[in-house]
């Protein structure tokens, strides 16, 4: 009889095309016992686990009741104790509102090792493959990535003091909160800055909208975009080689 | 005569670990004609471009004198249009103060295409691997990653609204204003805000400092940490293992 040695690691999947996991990752993957994968996880990465792999899906988008934080962290330590490497397997980067640190914070209560491999975060990433700079000497020296989804369902403040900034901002999660991010915009004079909603980023039905904080609405109507999308705003987004189209336009386009 | 396509394509190779450049990283530098590549860049990850590739080092860390942006732009422009597929290697993210943004301007001014792999920015990734989380819920609902080196040599503005905010905040690039950055948040009454210092990461000689904004000059000169690092500023830090030592003796601790 071997003897368990219980280690969870969490591993960045990358922001949807399987392409995007980092080598660490799959060699990781590569010898786990059990995967707990989320929804945004591509299935090709699964691929990569050894026979007798057991992987369980707990993403929260099933059909079914979704599974609960509480039951994912139960099952790391579960799996852990009884099989050995558990690599928890998470759409992006784990600590980019992926709650990894809880799920750390957890495990560790029992004594497990714990270790990290990062992902490809969907605010570094989408914006990287549409040729969208989130820095550029002269527009913008920062990149500041906010969740569009706090836990109270406000809009996060972080967002208010954003909206005074020369900082490139990423929203994750906040597409429903379009509306009310394109009005803080406007109330602070911002109504002209660029901004770019991407829609199944790195996929191939991926869509992009391009446009103004004063016509992105609109444009969003009418190009039926919808989640998963990433909202990125600030002057690098007139980099986009589409973007010059705008300019004798109407300020906003669709891609 | 087989006819040439020029393109100029940037990949980011990761923060230093050769095992965290993406998939489609590895693919693109396995096709490439030529690659030009910076000295933050791993040799290992070099190994993968196919025999015959053209490498050409444009590091600006050399004895010699650095190669400069101009010079680097006009090589992808001369190899693409001579050689065809152009690989510009780059350490990070390539959209991470890596000035990829003004090597594409410049290269399309040519009609040559451009493509973009992203990278694990050192700002995700080395947080990632310390086992730091970025964001936390009830903690932190963002992270703004800010340059140290703006080009006049001067402290970002952007540093000073993040010392107002909650977000975690990660300064690329500013070890040497490393007195400055804790100056401001001290200023700004946060001396007892949790930070970290990261050398090397994710390469064998990583070295880490953890403290808190009072302390962490003294414990910098002591633990002798230096350049490349790193700076990490957040109640999050406090989540690293090693971080609770400090809560009973002196508030800093080099790992």
């Amino acid at each position: 009889m071997t003897s368990i040695k219980p280690l969870v690691t969490l591993v960045g999947a990358g922001p949807g095309d399987p392409d995007l996991i980092t080598l660490k990752g799959i060699k990781a993957i590569q010898i786990a016992d059990v995967i707990l994968y989320d929804a945004l996880v591509n299935d090709e990465i699964l691929d990569f686990a050894k026979p007798g792999c057991t992987k369980i899906y707990v993403g929260k988008r099933a059909e079914r009741l979704s599974t609960s934080q509480d039951h994912i962290n139960q099952l790391l330590v579960d799996y852990a104790l009884t099989h050995g490497h558990v690599v928890r397997l998470k759409g992006g980067d784990p600590f980019v509102f992926g709650r990894g640190g809880e799920e750390l914070d957890y495990v560790r209560q029992f004594g497990i090792e714990t270790a990290v491999v990062p992902g490809i975060s969907s605010s570094v990433g989408l914006t990287g493959l549409q040729q969208i700079p989130l820095t550029y000497r002269g527009i913008s020296e920062s990149f500041w990535v906010i969740t569009g989804s706090t836990s109270d369902g406000r809009i996060s403040d972080d967002l208010k003091h954003a909206v005074q900034t020369d900082a490139t901002v990423v929203v994750l999660m906040g597409f429903s909160k379009l509306k009310e991010i394109a009005a803080l915009y406007q109330a602070n004079g911002k109504g002209d800055l660029p901004i770019a909603l991407i829609q199944n980023g790195s996929l191939p039905n991926e869509k992009i909208v391009l446009g103004r904080i004063d016509s992105i609405i609109q444009k969003a109507e009418e190009s039926l975009i919808g989640v998963p999308a990433i909202i990125v705003l600030g002057e690098v987004v007139a980099k986009h080689q589409a973007f010059e189209l705008l300019k004798p336009a109407l300020h906003s386009l669709a891609v």
